[in-house]
């Protein structure tokens, strides 16, 4: 690789953040910009106008995902493809995604004006949905890309207000069956920089994370049914109580994890009991399970063991158990030399950089069983994400893209 | 004693509690008659017409507590009371609280018609707030009986919809200086009969308890703060997981409360998390905990540890700890020998009795402060209560109030 340092592929990356920052920017601190609803709508749109400002052409495909497109001089190459998605959670942070995007944005912007039209056309895209923060629905983006979502779910889909899937997507515009197909089958790679959401590169010093595998995921909804009783009249040792039996199995939990060891992750993070009164025994608890591993092999144990610890507790405390298993993914293994491409750019440009797990789901998951995908990560300052204290600082942001630009102009001008 | 089987003394009792039900009856099933509301008020007018067709002459105190009153020969002679409150949880039971007013109308009714005037005069009192269920106060009728309330706080508590307790009390009718005061200074005696709303009896297959002590009670609010993490991003070994730490616990809590052993009974009844979403670690977590034992000394020096033993818990996983205090009260014990009374009318009777702790807190432990009090228990099936499933068999209903017109007889007509 030539020891190009492309210092100059984040010029216009850090306003177009603040800019889109803006788009569903909540009063309270926070980005909130759900699928399909105004202020995503906006930002596509903005968008939109940014990369034709950036000599991009852009398009919109019947999902609502956006293109800006640099046209190659070999019209048979496949396309080289990065981005990231535009939706964020409920009060999230201005990175998640939108990092993604802006830098896409600026990396051919500056490949194009500093070495003029690539071989192989580059595309940058803004994925219309990943989170799954509005509908019951994640990837619905990058799954339309890649054929894995069905476009039948749109009417069964509803947010919390009762508006489905089909009618926010048709309110923004989109979802009418003569617009562009989403499916592509033109794609030579596809490069996703984000950030972290974790605290392995801040607390490793390291600048740069070039993901080797996206963990495998396992969810479940676990119910435990005992006895509602008063707290004052109830012996110790006639209760059924659910809550302190949810308790002995979230303790069991965390041993078993933490047994396991890195970077195998299970969380309880969501816990309902009922009625959730100080003086009356709960007699329901509901609460979520959330297991991630990088082996499917070893997850798909872990979970079975897991899941027979849980069910033996709650028959030693006689209380009735349910677990539903309601998401299920395997892991996804990124390209590895594009993985070793993006090493090598990271050696150039003089960043430290390590290999890495990437213990979130992302769209390059999906990207993956289309293409040779790849991803890379910058620090979040605290592993903070989700959340308006989301951070990572000018310096890093500019480093990724610098790390991109070479990968993008290695992949698109060789 | 004379071996008089009181078998009578129950006439109108079930017929009285299910016109009782229908004041606040709730679409779903239970009643949910607050203080001071319309149906409450609408209750205590229809108990003071029942009570003056019982023969009885009925009048209201300032507080809305309502008294029947069969007149003594012995002017000199204290008046020997019995009763319960009217006021339900939202959606509970028929019984609870309803069966002491209900039985004691029929107990004098029926003492009136059998023996004439008692000697001491009988008073049956409905008194009107004890569960605490509408506004941030408890023991609102006894407590003014005793001189225990205050009514300048009034002003200061309100209900969920922002009525104060005052303005709550005036448009009932009540709460006029002018009003005839609550404080009693004539009382010699005061019996309340009530549900069990505990298994003991059920699961002992005995008809009557005697309560020796109501338990005391210490109720803390738990705060644990740690770090709101990505579920897939930090590694189990970096986390300040406030929902692990309060797994943790609860379960040591209810370790230690099997090993003290009956009838020390602690509870977290309520826990609340935050985010509290799936797959984000919770940041912060509040959970009550009530703990209660018939011995202050030793229900002092529990919750001293169970605090530590917290304490050293949060500590050990680098989370942020705060407990409040906000309700601590001494155990009470009943009178001694109204308590012998009891049991002598149970054994007349021919009902089966235990001596028993009671769990929950009751008006009785109130008047102690004023007069010799007592208590007697009939089961609750299942041990169900504050619930439209607190359900006891008629005839175990007609057994307390044998009980009970047995032991007003001895206290009144010898």
């Amino acid at each position: 690789m030539k020891p190009l340092e492309h210092r100059e592929a984040s010029a216009g990356l850090l306003p177009l953040l603040e800019e889109l920052a803006a788009f569903g920017a909540d009063p309270e601190g926070g980005v909130t910009r759900l699928l399909y609803t105004k202020p995503w709508t906006e930002a596509q749109h903005y968008l939109a106008g940014r990369m034709r400002q950036a000599g991009l052409s852009a398009r919109f495909d019947r999902a609502g995902n956006l293109y800006g497109r640099l046209e190659g001089t070999d019209a048979e190459a496949g396309v080289i493809l990065t981005g990231s998605h535009v939706d964020t959670v409920a009060r999230g942070g201005k990175y998640d995604g939108a990092y993604g995007i802006a830098a896409g944005i600026a990396a051919l912007a500056y490949l194009s004006r500093t070495f003029g039209p690539p071989k192989r056309t580059l595309e940058v895209v803004s994925f219309c949905e990943e989170e799954g923060s509005r509908f019951p629905v994640t990837y619905w983006g990058s799954g339309h890309v890649c054929g894995k979502q069905d476009w039948a779910i749109a009417s069964a889909a509803s947010d919390p207000d009762g508006i489905t899937l089909r009618e926010a997507m048709e309110t923004a515009g989109f979802g009418a069956p003569e617009q562009p197909d989403c499916r592509r089958s033109d794609l030579a790679a596809y490069v996703e920089l984000h950030i972290e959401q974790g605290i392995v590169l801040e607390r490793g010093c390291e600048q740069i994370g070039i993901v080797e595998t996206i963990v495998g995921q396992r969810r479940y909804a676990v119910t435990l049914a005992g006895e509602s009783n008063h707290a004052g009249t109830t012996p110790m040792g006639l209760r059924k109580d659910a809550l302190a039996g949810a308790a002995e199995m979230i303790a069991a939990l965390e041993a078993m994890a933490l047994e396991q060891g890195d970077p195998l992750v299970a969380t309880v993070g969501r816990l309902d009991a009922e009625p959730n009164t100080p003086n009356v025994v709960a007699g329901r608890v509901r609460f979520t399970l959330d297991i991630r591993l990088d082996r499917e092999e070893a997850l798909a144990r872990f979970c079975a063991l897991a899941l027979a610890r849980l069910e033996s507790i709650a028959a030693r405390r006689g209380l009735a158990f349910e677990a539903v298993n309601w998401l299920a993914s395997s892991p996804v293994p990124m390209d590895a030399s594009l993985a070793a491409l993006l090493e090598r750019a990271s050696e150039a440009a003089g960043l430290s950089h390590r290999r890495m797990v990437s213990g979130a789901g992302h769209d390059a998951q999906l990207m993956a069983g289309l293409c040779p995908s790849a991803m890379l990560f910058v620090p979040s300052r605290g592993g903070i994400s989700h959340s308006p204290d989301e951070y990572t600082a000018p310096a890093q942001l500019e480093d990724g893209v610098r790390v991109l630009a070479a990968a993008l102009h290695e992949l698109a001008y060789r």
